[in-house]
């Protein structure tokens, strides 16, 4: 998962655009930690700084000095394995014969591998082993006199999700894929009437921008000093809008394909009160994800809604394992039970999902330890059965415990007293609009866009290890 | 503020004392941003490592493996104004003719700059500007072979708030000043039978510990191998511990002079529900620390509580302010309003206190700003009118809105339909125990001790600006 | 000017082939020291690290030991104007249909900003602006079985001055060009058996290697476990050996062309007593690089050699010129007089060449300060009246002072004397070998290779700012 | 060994004195390399700014601004063993009640550990284990109106070698042992008229100022805006000044003692010539301190000199030993011969000293396996048989080659041809002045002051190991 940002005002915003950019991110920061960077155009050249970490530590004042210009976007990526072979932070940047072009882009494609092996085979030398780096020799490979053709003849040949925004001379360019998986929406900034993109809407109220409307799935935009032309790649049936940014990805404040996120996590919390009721005395949340559910099934069911989990927001990127001594300590160092609120009760605790279980065990552990009666887990979502192929970076099936168990092994493995998830026609139900409209592949298995099979080999793409220094 | 932790276990326990001070100093992050220390005492020598920043980011597991030995104490640190002069990051540590010796503290001093005066007059050299160092110095031209007793010779000549930790090769000794501003817990690591001090309880919950009693105010003990032997400094005749931790500072999972943090703040909510009710639609807590008191407040009320209020957690030290255009940012970047539970309502927004008033007025107009009816504040604690003088980091008194403006003008100012503060009574009553055994000061102005002319002078404490390299 | 070193062994030599680079590039760093690379085939990947800085200051013993292999080669750079556009920073590594690539090259191509072009239009995206990397491209786009001859093909198309290195999994390859501009040695560890390649000699004698014979002009030599095999690129007449080296640049213990640096230099200064004698009191040489030429002189002409002029070496990157306030500032902080040595005497100052004329001025003001009497200034090289196109960093004809002024204006402007320059003819008779063999455009103008037009419009290459972060 | 550096100016010439003092340090660079520090004094305050690091690398253009006033002084530090016990960097500035204070010190105490111990047990605290401080602590113990009567009191309790700087509110004071050890010159800067102190006058020359004299044994001199007030200690019958730094520390620029280094050294190569004749083809240094020496040998016995081994000067401070596959690694990376000079030659080798022997051996192997067929060894000194305690960082006696063998027997284990020193005679002789007025305490074992039980005893001094964070 990453979040992107981009703006594009008028060339007399000249110094404003990558701080804009800078407060899009920040607010976007909890779609990925791991890197960020953003890119300026000032009219004659491009601007980049990128680094490893938050926003907030990578771009001081000075860094922003040096990213002049009235066009900028930027990225902010989630950590994912085995990329540390060379760098994939974005934005990437290259020059071609239709000038500089930057490109962001929070996805994942599922064609990328075999259109990479024929660039190479055909000349081309690539940078990273990202799969975004293959839409940008693409276009170099189709030079347009319009960037915009340039970009759509290799979205053309692309297949998978993708959100993106393209730096160019020419424009800010956004494009969503035809299945639309990730959201992107365009603000308008109040003041300066400047065009902006994100991945989710809550990155326009800090600067002061209001949403105007989602880009639709397929569609390309360009801005060009906040003006706006639209364009359609070929269409297909149905989109397949990613179901799980409202079950957990997504900022609560945030609006996603036309609802606001913490009245839909409400509904799906309400919806389970209905359907997986269980005697008991208080409702706690898992910290932060599970609040909004929480919230909903705690007033539908009348039960009190209590803080029994405090979670520590201090674990910095490094923090340290000391020793094998301490039980569960991958989850007691960021969440610690309230006795008092739990001592003595029938608790229900609420998550979004189980992924291998792992931690929801250690999390009951804890709760109990902290002298819980009985434990009831509720999950506001359907098992997680399959992987992600569209960006999201769940594990691999085999490591999906509810893959291979139902869900009375699964309860019996974290050792709750029950257990019950929100049906899929209840969350489809909690989010509005078609229910065919979603892809719901992690919960159903039923793939709307097939993976090419050079993508699903997954061997090393790249034998080269670099450990350059600063500055390079 | 600072928080403070120390261990102290069987010499068998090698490696192990730093690392648990290392955790203990992470729950009790929330009390000290700006540096952090840890000191362990291996046998035969003290090993320190301090550094500017959260305990996360400067540990790391090399430094923590050269930190070795059974006993331990480490420090986080408040950013407080002023201390530029020179480091006064602790543990301050410094050679003796009893040997070496590490403190840690928390709290403020009263009468250190009189001390410090006649200890320079007669030839001491000072390294920090600290009140802390105060004490060594009393403690080093007072020499005794039991250093507990050159401790409680150096206590009987300072006055003020302090709970301290002193490392040493006798043992690992903890004190609590005669008044007992701040709280200072012993706890017990099950498994090890180590010895265990902190600030707050919450600390002990990752490290397995468990707790054994509050130090009584004026108690001294000292742990040697985990055996602990206690002492007494002359007494008061009534303790003062601070409201205000209950209120505002420690974590809610914490138990402070024997009541929940999280029980305490809802019958604060409760009480202030019956004693300033108002007809609304919701009620929203300004997050984290008002979230308890809402909750009591919203039960109390029967009113539906709700997460009006998103706070971002990436805020980090070095955050731009883009330019002037954006108003009421420095709010906005930390709290951004879910428009959806908020538009067209009657809000009770819960807050703690309130200091100068601005933070107070931007979130009514950010609450306003997103559809909100009506926003009526209520604070669970009285009037913030007076400075603190015992640790906690307040402005001086003109700079507080609650020293020159009654209820009503504080209410015109921040904007609201309504304000209400809670009584003082119900703060002490929510808190359990004699009322009178409590500092209320900041809401009162009576001030249990008296501050001694020379600290309330404030004159430039150390000519000496440095800025030394990495390294020295 | 680059220092350029390889070497290929046994793959039992595991772990000693980064190792052996490291000294070879220590010993090379004279040649340059903005940035530094190595890079190291291990069987299976390339491993890579490059950093700002000198060799010693960049590895330390864990970036060694992160380069693993038996194959290694490396670069250090000399600084030069307008490259901070983006990293260019040696070696260059990519991946292409033939599998990864390392390459390193010292030297100056003169078509490649056409061959650029052209590849660009076709769809290659370049990584840096270096000339280096279009060698990489050409081959990518012409990939054979066997990468020598990948690289033959690619050279065929390149024109200019160039000893370069290319470390592939199929061998490592030493490339010199046609004109043999730049000297590449061939040398044989004992012990190990491997070959190495480096730009002098002196990289050899660290490590226990013996010189074997220097590349042909034209030749590629491939070294397979330190098995090497020879081809030929395409001939020209007459081959172009850099003078300047062996005046300038080599250090005084290499061999290069046949010829040991002291000793040609040794020569250069006999030659100018005979041709250029002057009544003096003193022979003082402007250290480093007039030593053994002013070695020569006093020996020749029979005056004493004193070290009059002591160069300091602790010069960093950023030395701080302290205001305007000292002046010869910029020479001073190098040079330093022996005022015994030179008060009251009749000195001659011996250099290798006047390039601007601004820094021998100084020199002169500063001898002159410290009391000579007379100060005549002897150059052991022709007047430098234009500018390099193959390889080495001189400015523009219009600020080299030999290209507008005589003799006797030179001599009025740096306010010697007299000053005289050594011949042409007696430079070429110093170095051994047939006259012909040598390129000594730089002083004659007589370009033995035409710069293609494109190189010399010299319009911006990258319209792209980068200031990444460490670690990307 | 260090070098000290200090200015003291007319209050108008503001910002200036600390770029003066970093000029003053870069220029006594080659007295130590370990750490650097400067302080200023801007007329209220002191600043201070201290690394780990050479001169040019430390300090950089902002740094200097943040050093304000027209007083400033500095400090470069040898690297010295068992120091990493806590900082010892200098200047070390302390608060005391006459008013910020910081030292500079060159040289070593004889007596600091029974000052100290006494201190201690009086309730001092130390900051450092430097011998410096207790010089502080002796002052504030006995406070004066004038600073200067403090210092003089303080140094009546003070045994050993030291030129010291105090910079103080009152002005900036420089004091010479009475036994006169170590160097210490006053100039005057041409333009400012501003007063400059420094161990040597290289440190005059790069900031235009002019030696007046050097402090007579046992002068304090106080410098109030650049006027000059001397105080004189008790004195001693006869000083004994440091022969050694003629023969080796000084820079031959430099003029110490009353006589140019440069001369001296030329001196005793002429005097090693006449006592110490061999036939021999030529005669090359060891460089760098061994080129005078070689020069005036060279010239006196006729044979010519030659520039046999090359230094390298890119030896960072961590350089990489490369296994132990290289045989004389050490000294190789320093020294590379010039095979065409040495090669079918009787070499005479130059050097100013013979510590362990170890090196010799190295450089004497290294001459051979270049083709020499002589190598014959020729020392400017007496045999180095005795420790120093004055400040010149020599081994143990037990360590060093002449304190248990004879030259022949040195002369087989460094396996030259044959060896010879320059008797002591012949040492002072080229020095000029009164022979006892020098200590030759490392090659007569003659000590002309005594240490004390205590320091001699050298137990450890401080048990706080440190490793605190960069900022602190």
């Amino acid at each position: 998962m990453c979040g992107i940002f981009g703006i594009d005002g008028d060339p007399g915003m000249e110094e404003a655009a990558a701080k804009m950019a800078y407060l899009g991110l920040y607010a976007l920061q909890h779609r990925g930690q791991e890197s960020t960077g953003i890119v300026s155009w000032d009219g004659s050249q491009l601007h980049l700084k990128r680094g490893m970490g938050e926003v907030a530590d990578i771009f001081k004042q000075e860094d922003l000095a040096r990213l002049p210009g009235y066009r900028a976007a930027g990225h902010t990526r989630y950590s994912t394995a085995g990329s540390s072979a060379v760098t994939n932070a974005q934005p990437i940047v290259v020059k071609t014969s239709m000038g500089p072009l930057a490109i962001i882009h929070n996805g994942n494609l599922v064609n990328d591998r075999r259109l990479r092996s024929d660039l190479e085979a055909d000349g081309s030398i690539f940078q990273t082993t990202s799969d975004t780096e293959v839409i940008l020799h693409l276009m170099a490979r189709n030079p347009r006199a319009d960037v915009v053709e340039s970009l759509m003849t290799a979205l053309a040949r692309v297949q998978g999700a993708y959100s993106l925004l393209l730096v160019s001379s020419q424009g800010l360019i956004a494009a969503r894929d035809p299945n639309g998986f990730r959201p992107l929406a365009i603000g308008r900034q109040e003041g300066t009437g400047a065009a902006c993109f994100a991945s989710e809407t809550c990155a326009f109220d800090l600067l002061g921008a209001v949403l105007e409307r989602e880009l639709e799935p397929g569609e390309v935009v360009v801005s060009r000093g906040g003006e706006l032309e639209s364009y359609r790649l070929p269409v297909v049936p149905e989109p397949s809008r990613c179901a799980f940014e409202h079950v957990y990805f997504a900022r609560p404040d945030s609006n996603i394909f036309g609802r606001e996120v913490a009245a839909a996590r409400k509904m799906m919390g309400a919806a389970l009160a209905r359907s997986a009721p269980v005697p008991a005395d208080v409702v706690v949340p898992v910290p932060d994800s599970g609040v909004f559910a929480a919230l909903g099934y705690a007033r539908e069911s009348g039960l009190p809604f209590e803080f029994g989990l405090i979670r520590n927001h201090y674990v910095g990127r490094t923090f340290i394992q000391p020793g094998q001594s301490i039980r569960d300590f991958s989850v007691k160092v960021k969440l610690n039970p309230v006795r008092g609120l739990i001592e003595g009760r029938r608790v229900i605790l609420l998550d979004d999902s189980i992924v291998r279980g792992t931690t929801s065990r250690k999390i009951v552990r804890i709760v109990r330890e902290a002298g819980a009666r009985e434990v009831h887990m509720r999950i506001s979502s359907p098992p997680t059965a399959y992987p992600c192929h569209y960006g999201i970076n769940t594990p691999r099936r085999e490591e999906l415990i509810a893959s291979a168990h139902d869900v009375e092994a699964i309860c019996e493995h974290i050792g709750a007293d029950s257990l019950a998830y929100l049906s899929l026609d209840e969350v489809l139900s909690s989010l509005g609009g078609a229910k065919e409209s979603y892809c719901a592949a992690c919960w159903s298995g039923s793939y709307p866009l097939r993976v090419d099979a050079r993508n699903s080999a997954q061997q090393e793409l790249f034998p080269i290890r670099s450990a350059d220094d600063p500055g390079l």
